[in-house]
């Protein structure tokens, strides 16, 4: 989508600090950090929100849960921990109409979780 | 895992509010709920962890995820909103080594998100 601010970075025609890159996926870094480590994993694909996929996805979920692990290791979380977030639609304050799952470690993660 | 509290709600052995049941999924009440909806979807079959999730996983994440959009519909949290959340891990605070993915709704959830 044209005037989608994740389409655009996926495109370059706005900068990230892009952390992990596939095929199907990008991992950049959360431009208002909430922890020390703190990115985000989309689909390059434009998918609204995690209530618009479709049972032709499952292969595209399964390369998001990758890169996820991918930067859990790279981040050094994968011992340690981390959250994985998705926010859909306005009560979770989903903010950027394109399905992405936050990754946050490097810190304990309190509960309830917002 | 005959210890794995989740395998055992799975088998029946301990009871939980099952609110949604696939092929491949089960979804329960978390029995401390921090949301007036907090459901909790698992994968039948006994996974650690995300960070444990393996390749052939792919139709099982596409089976997760469609239980949590069928949830979200049933609790009609669809359009309002809802949050889910996966811990992995001590700093996450991951209190069941059995992969899980929390689906919260009901209400506004603050951000960060713990």
């Amino acid at each position: 989508m044209a005037d989608c601010l994740f389409c655009r970075i996926v495109k370059r025609e706005i900068p990230a600090v892009i952390v992990h890159e596939t095929e199907t996926t990008l991992a950049f870094r959360d431009i208002n950090p909430k922890a020390p480590v703190h990115v985000l994993v989309i689909p390059k694909e434009h998918i609204d929100a995690l209530i618009r996929l479709e049972k032709r996805h499952a292969p595209l979920l399964g390369d998001i849960h990758e890169t996820i692990q991918e930067v859990a290791r790279m981040e050094k979380v994968d011992t340690t921990g981390f959250r994985v977030i998705v926010n859909n639609g306005p009560d979770a304050g989903q903010a950027v109409s394109h399905l992405h799952y936050h990754v946050l470690g490097q810190r304990h993660l309190g509960w309830p979780p917002g």
